[in-house]
């Protein structure tokens, strides 16, 4: 017998809801497959992986197989989830097709405050659109001309149209009875489309770091985010952090073209799937704002950094440069104007002003650092009266890069780790554990440290194990050369492979926090002050949001204050961004923020090693 | 005995003048070729080519061998042409190398008269270079960057500095230890380069023809030619005249794109010929100067035609544009100035009004006419009081195409016949026939008319041949149901097949003549003024230097005037274009001139068609 299943659109695919026929007994992926819709089965409908999984919407969800449960986990099964390959067809159903669970998790990270909740923010784009009714040239003997028609009807000049106007100019004249909608920005004329598109006005807001890229898809008109996507910077397999990324390009053309293409590559791939999660045409994008760090701004551009990594580290431009998304072969409306807020030094970039001007450090008389987690880290430190700041270049293992067990946030990471007389872990999505992301490394480290399996100078206490309780001592061992806490076993918490933290990862987590917390020490060294002057210390970062503040404080990744005057900030330097994409104000303001910021060159302060060799040690407790 | 032989740069090669040393007796090929200078010798030194053929300078000329005569024809030998496989070295000689004598008749359609003999030109191209040394950033702690640098060095803003210059910014400024050239075009920096360029300079100036382009290379300080190269519009596959290539694109992108794309490559193609002839490298070229009719300018730059095929035919745009080579992809400095010449109408382009610059039409109180000779003729009558202008679509007849056995006037076709008791013919380089030009189609249909073969109906006298002269009887023949004329049987004039005339041929001349004339008399009648009120009637265009006033005036291409007061002008749209590219003020007259134009649609007006009947048919004598 034949029952319909009813497969809704996936609401990041756009594809029409479609009903099929399949007999009874049949599992809905065969069902999806034999009626020509594409279900992505990686592990070939075995309930080996999760491509599959389908979320019940109308019929009786059936009770979870044993794949369903190790696959997607309690959460994901109690919300309605399940294998396509796994249930059969019994009643008529309605499911709805989810994208990749690990992309979700990805987009979670991206995802960070909203500017309509930011304070003081006027909305105020730039970009605006005017319906209009163009009389088309009607009269043989009358010398005028399409354009100028149209420019006569707004009362704007040549020099102001976009060159790309007006290759689709005639058309759009003429198709709607001379009804049609210009945008422009400022003088600037970005497009004309025929018919009344008013209503539709976007911006992107776009964060280029070394290891993850964020972009953000906003309406122009409320700052509302309509959808947000990351990944990974796919630069980084010809390098993971910065230094390695300029000497590839170095006096090499040919590879900084490599790396360009690249980053465009995927902005263009984060356009299409942004506005085809919003429901929005990529034509309808007007206005983008990018930032990044120096090395990201310059390769963005297509601009050498070859001296941004040789002393004096001089970066090739710093202003607010204002170029066009058809100069850089980005695929939104070709005239939109593509922002690229000020760079205040070589490894102090456009991303340290976004968080600057985010966090309003500016604007009051308390003393507020931020600190801006990533490969290619940086710290603010000031107030109204003095900006400071300095890049903290801590490498890529608090993003679980080089890092024997590490990965990102994604479905699967351990993110969670608490110590007593043994491991506890959680993963993201509690789904079966793949490896240990940044905040369950700081976490692991915290409680490694208090549980005494590691001293202060970060050393794997193999010798001193038989003082610890008998869980724990049996997870330090030593093998080989190699000193090693085991975190999970095989088949612990779904673990397919054993999960360990190696001295050399220890190692690498005491430079990555050294090189942040010597950041906002010296910069405190450098204007006179302590860590207990500090009124705020701001946590910012795609991942910032994650970290336990305890175990941060614990570790040392950042100076000794009281956990109540640390605060999360999220994702600052995306943020913004897009306050500068929803207002021309807070853009122009930026280039003052960047004005005011003074550059701290730590390399070349006398006190700086010491300063970071004490920083790389863990707090005594 | 060695003998000296000093062997000068083509003009239009740059290579360093040579002085070798050779044994008497040697052939100037084989001296030259034992010295190291790549002499073509196309037949492999055996009098069978003009590959070879050098002029002599200074020495004794010998006396012409029969393969000099044969090869180079009596004009040239006259001129001091010899064939380097020919004559030997006797005593020292000075003799100047030539370019092959095809492209030479190609580059005598292209080349024109100099802009430095144009009245009232002011060298001005608006293109500055200057030559600074720049301090590159050397201290961390000075907050700066390479721009910046060389902004304060030249006191300039960042936003008048060209996207492309920062790729390359680092590297020149620490190559030369910070002596670099600026280049600027008013407040836009077009190019930084490495060390003192400040003598390279160079323009192009383009003239897209429908059927021809022109392209010359322009030294801006001086307005000296320094190559000049002419081509088929690659276009013209898509459809011999305006019409059908704008049919061909007509609502379709793709089509659109082809015939932008076919230009685009052919200017690239040109901008490598050009610069390798003159020994310029294409970075040098930082301003471009682009003439056309509107169509051809429309495709030039991407933008829709379809429009500018329909009625009321109006043009997108008709403003003076300036855009960037990279913008359009040519390969010049990526930042060079592109400039477009304004529009008047549909089918009156840049190219008018450039024709009307280059001629000084708006300067006096002589009432003059221009006639723009080509596929898409335009005809520009007045003087400073007042300027008219109409289109002349004569199809491209008169430049050799869509006729039997027409072709361009290039190497080997007849340019010039005279007709008595029989047809006589003169070859382009007095090569072997092989096919025959416009100017030659003019003097045939002249001669023949004066011999009672054609009569003014245009009918080929097939019914009354008995009537003329034997020799000239025996041409007229009726083949099937064609009439035609045998111009020259295969054998004669080195010609490999017969070449004839056909009823058809002269049909086609008859709509070119027609269209060329009735443009004329239709501008006079506008004016409420007749052919003999005319001060002055010039001839312009690729070819118009070949045809014979007295053929013209005999086949009514142009109307009954005196023919003292006809003037060949030559190449007069690029002559315009060269004009504006070596001065800012003339390009600034140019949109002037376009204003004054008044634009006369002739098919719009109601004695239109009784005047182009009329001016069909052949003077009566």
């Amino acid at each position: 017998m034949a029952v319909a299943l009813t497969i809704l659109a996936d609401p990041r695919d756009h594809s029409i809801t479609r009903t099929l026929s399949a007999p009874t007994g049949t599992t809905l992926l065969k069902a999806a497959h034999d009626g020509g819709i594409d279900v992505t089965a990686t592990c070939g409908g075995r309930g080996r992986c999760t491509s599959c999984r389908i979320k019940f919407v109308a019929g009786t969800i059936p009770p979870p197989t044993l794949a369903d449960e190790v696959q997607l986990g309690d959460d994901l099964v109690r919300e309605g989830y399940r294998l396509a390959c796994q249930c059969r067809l019994e009643e008529p159903l309605t499911v709805q097709l989810a994208p990749p669970l690990d992309e979700q998790a990805f987009q979670i990270l991206g995802a960070g405050p909203s500017v309509a909740r930011t304070a003081g923010v006027v909305m105020d784009s730039g970009v605006a659109k005017q319906v209009v009714k163009v009389t088309v040239p009607h009269d043989e003997h009358h010398q005028t001309s399409d354009l100028e028609q149209l420019l006569a009807a707004i009362g704007r000049e040549p020099a102001d149209v976009g060159p790309s106007v007006l290759l689709g100019l005639p058309t759009a004249l003429r198709d709607d009875g001379g009804l049609v909608t210009v945008t422009t920005f400022g003088r600037r004329i970005l497009a004309v489309e025929r018919g009344d598109t008013a209503l539709m006005k976007f911006g992107l807001a776009v964060d280029v770091g070394t290891t993850s890229v964020v972009t953000t898809l906003l309406e122009l008109e409320s700052g509302e985010q309509l959808a947000s996507v990351s990944s990974l910077n796919p630069q980084a397999v010809f390098g993971g952090d910065l230094m390695s990324r300029i000497a590839f390009a170095q006096f090499n053309p040919v590879n900084l073209r490599k790396l360009t293409t690249r980053i465009l590559g995927l902005l263009n791939q984060h356009i299409e799937q942004v506005c085809r999660e919003a429901g929005v045409l990529p034509k309808w994008v007007y206005k983008v704002v990018v930032v990044g760090n120096t090395c990201m701004h310059h390769l963005v551009l297509g601009i050498d950094p070859s001296h941004v990594g040789l002393a004096p580290y001089a970066p090739v431009m710093r202003h607010a440069l204002v170029t066009t998304a058809r100069e850089l072969h980005l695929k939104t409306a070709p005239e939109a104007q593509v922002c690229f807020l000020p760079i205040v030094a070589g490894f102090v970039g456009a991303d340290a002003v976004a968080v600057a001007l985010a966090t309003r450090m500016d604007a009051g008389d308390r003393l507020r650092c931020a600190v801006d987690i990533g490969t290619n880290g940086e710290v603010v430190l000031g107030s109204r009266a003095r900006l400071l700041a300095c890049s903290a270049p801590a490498g890529p293992a608090l993003e679980g890069a080089q890092i024997r067990h590490g990965m990102r946030g994604a479905l699967g990471a351990i993110d969670r780790v608490t110590v007593d007389n043994d491991v506890h872990v959680h993963t993201i999505g509690e789904a079966a554990a793949l490896g240990i992301c940044g905040s369950g490394l700081i976490d692991l480290l915290a409680g490694l440290l208090d549980a005494g399996v590691i001293d202060p100078t970060g050393l794997i206490q193999v010798d001193q194990r038989d003082a610890l309780p008998g869980k724990l001592r049996d997870r330090v061992v030593m093998r080989g050369e190699e000193r090693q806490v085991i975190v999970l076993r095989p088949g612990d918490h779904g673990a397919g492979r054993e999960i360990v933290l190696t001295q050399d990862d220890v190692r690498q987590v005491q430079l990555a926090k050294g090189a942040i917390a010597s950041g906002v020490i010296m910069l405190l060294h450098v204007a006179g002050l302590a860590p207990d002057d500090l009124d705020e210390l701001m946590l910012a970062g795609g991942f910032g949001n994650y970290i336990s503040i305890a175990s941060a404080l614990r570790i040392g990744l950042i100076p000794p204050v009281s956990p109540a005057k640390v605060r999360y900030v999220g994702n600052a330097a995306s943020l913004g961004a897009q306050l500068c994409l929803v207002s021309e104000a807070e853009r122009a303001h930026a280039a003052e923020v960047a004005r005011a910021i003074e550059h701290v060159s730590l390399a070349a302060h006398p006190d700086f090693e010491q300063i970071f060799v004490d920083a790389m040690n863990f707090p005594a407790r």
